[in-house]
């Protein structure tokens, strides 16, 4: 990655915290801006250049756009008026059609870390966030190779692996393995909730199947409005799933589920 | 505890061995049998008293019974020619009812302790796999305070915590927060799966909704067989959560099920 390189960051939650804490250990030129007065003075204690005015961020090359999902678009809005051309500008949002659809000035690159925790702000955020995960980007055509390659060697260095996709096939692809699985977490919790003895008994099984359910209200709430198709196919998916596992051959169909689970994460990583 | 009380286990799986272990550090006396030559030869080396025969059971005060759940009321049958009115008997199955159902010469009180790790066998098994854990017990009226009390000393030296219910009580609250989260677990990984891109995405929600659908699948064939009539209305339940969430304010209802879930679990143990 070329060291001169200035990188920008708005907003510094878990995620914009995360890679601006991941490029300031490795003393590359990084400028932020947050709107919290708080989150500037903490951010300061790692580089000078944080401020509140997105003005900060003009002479950038690259500028990762870490703002809640219903505020990206304000944001890149705000980056049109006050960006060239020779701008590299990435979102970090969950869903990635949305934020496709519109041209700017800048080169736009839809992008989207698969990485989180439950916990959320700058306080959470971590410089190892990114390690070994896999991060989306969405280009459309008109963005050349060698921007494409810019973005990916600051990608990788922040440890995660560059997946090419359509914003279609992504934003399926999330309902499947995050957005529905969410909705069910909370559903789960709900359900139970209403069982004192449940509740009382609930072990290590029930622990893990509730922990999306502390979800980030505010995203979980975009989430669900803004993938409610492909959340509505997920869900009569695994309604589908579940029928067929209980009326054909349970035994034989989860020896599969659980062998080909195995060998899915190894140490807790994805490796497919 | 009365450290004279000779104690049994029968099957030497996750569940058997770990009180096995727990017990053998704990320097109890402690008899033990296993179908398996090599399990028997790695447990004698925690004690000599380990052997094929539940024989060698006859004389004990209390005796777990921790064999697979389909197998559990033939060997409950087998010791009711093998013992007489004055041992304890305790079974470990994730079900209560059906164990419940009919009467024996010794005198026994239906168990399950709510622990359990993706892992089964002797080799998986751990002294202190019941730290913290809730123990469900279900006597029947004829037995006595006082057998109660001796089985909760055992149960309490293990590290778990004696909860009192009525099987049918329990077997409802099981299908609620580990049999049916269990099935949608496994319905899960079956569903996203089918999706190429899904899988290379997961990350480490998917990892936690789907470590369940690595449970042992003989012991999750009989839980879906035997607690149907609970998983079925589990699952309805579960439905309707979906449902209500969907349909009525989910940012506020998934405000309430975050803060709920926060207060539940604290450093991953369950306060109820």
């Amino acid at each position: 990655m070329d060291r001169n390189l200035k990188i920008g960051i708005i907003g510094l939650g878990l995620i914009g915290g995360s890679i601006f804490k991941a490029l300031c250990k490795l003393n590359c030129n990084v400028f932020a801006t947050s709107k919290s007065a708080s989150t500037i003075k903490k951010a300061k204690t790692y580089s000078k250049n944080v401020s509140k005015s997105i003005e900060n961020l003009k002479n950038c090359d690259i500028i990762f756009v870490c703002t809640p999902m219903n505020k990206t678009l304000l944001i890149l809005d705000k980056l049109n008026s006050l960006l060239t051309k020779k701008t590299i500008v990435l979102d970090a949002c969950s869903l990635k059609k949305f934020v496709s659809e519109k041209d700017y000035n800048f080169k736009f690159i839809p992008s989207h870390p698969m990485a989180g925790t439950e916990f959320s702000g700058f306080d959470n955020s971590f410089e190892t966030l990114f390690q070994g995960a896999k991060w989306v980007i969405t280009p459309n055509k008109k963005i050349k190779k060698t921007d494409i390659d810019k973005v990916k060697e600051v990608i990788e260095i922040l440890g995660a692996k560059v997946i090419k996709s359509s914003p279609e096939d992504h934003d399926e692809a999330v309902a499947l393995i995050s957005h529905m699985p969410m909705l069910i977490s909370q559903a789960l919790f709900k359900t139970a909730k209403e069982n004192k003895l449940a509740m009382k008994l609930a072990s290590s099984g029930f622990r893990d199947m509730t922990r999306l359910a502390m979800s980030n209200t505010e995203m979980a709430s975009d989430m669900i409005d803004m993938n409610d198709k492909n959340i509505q196919a997920a869900i009569l998916n695994l309604y589908s799933s579940i029928g067929d596992l209980l009326n054909n051959d349970y035994e034989k169909q989860i020896k599969k589920i659980k062998n080909d689970r195995e060998q899915m994460y190894v140490n807790g990583k994805n490796l497919y």
